[in-house]
């Protein structure tokens, strides 16, 4: 992995020591070491309580950082291995949707992971409440058909004990956001079968370079303190992926980015925060790029490029009678092309030179670079997140939200 | 459809005039009131020439402007009907998103629609002779296999003469992301069974409720007066949809209001734009939510419910051992409380008073109120273009890069 700012700025005095002073108390840090023998012990127990070859579907009902994170993985991934197991997705309380999904899932042969860092989000539990309904209804056998992830001595956990069923932890010091390397995001991808390990490898890779003096210690310090200095005029923080299998890593980033830097600052009550956009090339240079490019100078760019996209598949040599000035595209392959269009899109903008541009470049998509671009964007929030003076591992905000809801559910 | 306004301010005098003036030059505003004669002849001419039931996919060769539109109204469509033919998008030069499109496709028993309104877009033109490739290496013929949807004498109408196809006109009055109500948008929804009148009505009762005084024409002035006059302050305008069939519809919205609205002003050199962001509830409740209601007060909610999910499914009365808090939940159906997680949303955001927060509530997920939406949106982004002093309906921003590309091709 490779990032280039094409900005520079005085990275700020002593930021580097308060993330050296948080690390110990904030538990995402610790995810790329730990020791994964509780998912070779889970897998043994479910092979031995299950009929688990058979079983052809993983169903995670989850939302938020209980989904996005493993639904990232998942889709970067999907296009190029061949999973003995597909993976699905409840995260929406929409009727439609729960059908739906409800529609492509062989029940009889499904597990299901319920997974709720509390234990108790409304969502998660009002699917699971009509997902065990529905399966008494097809007369499912309920016992060992469910794994639930949350924290330790969490409602979830107490109610897991009243069933046949699995139970793994959350570490209570790892934030939904940032627990795709815990339990919550590896369980569903390790059963799938997901070299779960290369992902931690990859995070692994970034933690050392940072913590050790390596190579993306001084670019994530410089790239945090020019977003944090320049908060207030750009405050839009767009990436830009030319790849499609990263779509749903950009929405992981954006719950990332939003969640954890849209606060009330800790010693002042200004709202502060960046605005996260996930973007995906060429699309979207048919959608957004005109705004990026012409529209009020609030966005910085990043631009994520694949360098190999292990695939050769080229234009043929076809000159369109009435189109031939477009023959200078064929016999190029795509993965050139969109390469070229990526690049392209790089020396355009750096050409308005107001427009705060760098570029993340991993060799492919793969377990250990989607492990390393993972714990890159997490270390650069907390970096952010600290020059802002915000708490980026809360969100007091959305509590309103559910104490109204709340209310309004009493009075029905 | 409603659209109720929590904030106020006076409309900017002679705004609305400028739209009547700019009527008649500017295609899109005629759309609604098209002659549908020319999509009866298409499909006459497809059943004369091709074996047309055993058709099962119909595909869409297009990027920006060509698919977003379709694309919205299919999927928002999709799980509420039952269509006799599958539909299918290549929107990219991503090689693996290429490659798994067409894995879903049964080639010898699809049509293809190849939309581009310049007639020479490189995403479009390069995918299509990838196709050409490719059908060609499976013996598949080629006759009668391509709908050409472009621009009057584009030289990709020029081509479409030699072969034995189709042809449709987009009017070259209406621009790409303005053009779903045209041929582009309209022939792909109606070759798989959508009735495209009712869009159109849709778009007609919005039409005429604006131009002839009816109710929405002082909504959309005083919320487009809003968003001009504070777009310093509120750059970011945010759609937050509550329902999962909406999902393609903000992407569609995210195309029209920033590429639209992303400018260079006519009349001074200012930067100037607004930043569209599509949400979706109650997902994003558990990502975005957060940035919104304590993050930097850069942004308008526009929250977009749906009364109806002609759905009933339920949350059965099942009490949770451990979870006994959320009975609360039991016995409510799951589009009433979709609803009320809206609503809650809404009452947090009303509560910080400093939120600029509008709601629009349509009955059901059906054409016509699609076809209301769309047109609603597409007014409001004209009044709004008016005030910022933008020409809404051009991208030169855009050049720069294609450009850039073109020397790059011209090099290998």
């Amino acid at each position: 992995m490779k990032n280039i700012l094409h900005f520079d700025i005085k990275i700020e005095d002593g930021i580097f020591e308060k993330i050296v002073g948080e690390k110990d108390s904030i538990g995402y840090y610790d995810l790329p070491t730990q020791d994964l023998n509780y998912l070779q012990k889970y897998i043994k127990e479910l092979k031995k309580n299950t009929d688990y070859d058979t079983i052809k579907d993983i169903v995670v009902i989850g939302i938020g950082g209980s989904s996005l994170g493993s639904k990232a993985i998942y889709r970067a991934l999907k296009p190029i291995r061949s999973f003995s197991k597909k993976l699905h997705f409840f995260e929406s309380t929409d009727p439609v949707a729960i059908r739906s999904t409800l529609e492509t899932i062989d029940a009889q042969n499904a597990h299901f992971l319920v997974i709720s860092k509390s234990g108790t989000t409304v969502e998660t539990v009002s699917v699971y409440k009509y997902v065990l309904g529905y399966l008494g209804k097809k007369d499912i056998c309920l016992d060992y058909r469910f794994t639930f992830v949350t924290d330790h001595d969490s409602k979830l956990e107490l109610h897991s004990k009243t069933m046949k069923s699995f139970l793994l932890h959350i570490p209570n010091n790892v934030g939904g956001r940032f627990s795709v390397l815990s339990a919550a995001g590896l369980a569903p991808l390790f059963l799938i079968g997901v070299d779960v390990q290369k992902l931690l490898d990859g995070a692994l890779n970034i933690k050392k370079s940072f913590f050790e003096d390596g190579y993306i210690k001084n670019t994530i310090l410089k790239k945090a303190t020019y977003y944090a200095k320049n908060s207030m005029r750009y405050n839009i923080n767009t990436l830009f992926a030319y790849s499609e299998s990263l779509k749903y890593f950009s929405e992981w980033y954006v719950q990332l980015w939003g969640e954890s830097l849209g606060k009330k600052q800790k010693n002042s009550s200004f709202n502060v925060g960046l605005t996260p956009i996930g973007l995906i090339g060429p699309k979207d240079q048919h959608s957004f790029l005109q705004l990026i490019v012409e529209g009020l100078r609030d966005k910085s760019v990043t631009v994520l490029k694949v360098e190999n996209f292990n695939d050769t598949i080229k234009i043929p040599n076809v000159t369109l009678h009435g189109i031939e000035e477009l023959d200078l595209i064929n016999n190029i392959a795509f993965c050139d092309l969109i390469n070229m269009q990526a690049d392209s899109t790089i020396e355009a903008l750096l050409d308005k030179e107001d427009i705060p541009v760098d570029t993340i470049t991993i060799k492919q998509v793969n377990e250990e670079n989607i492990g390393k671009l993972i714990f890159y964007y997490e270390l650069l929030t907390s970096v952010v997140g600290q020059m802002m003076d915000v708490n980026a591992y809360d969100q007091p905000g959305v509590e309103d939200g559910k104490q109204i809801l709340k209310r309004k559910l009493l009075k029905k």
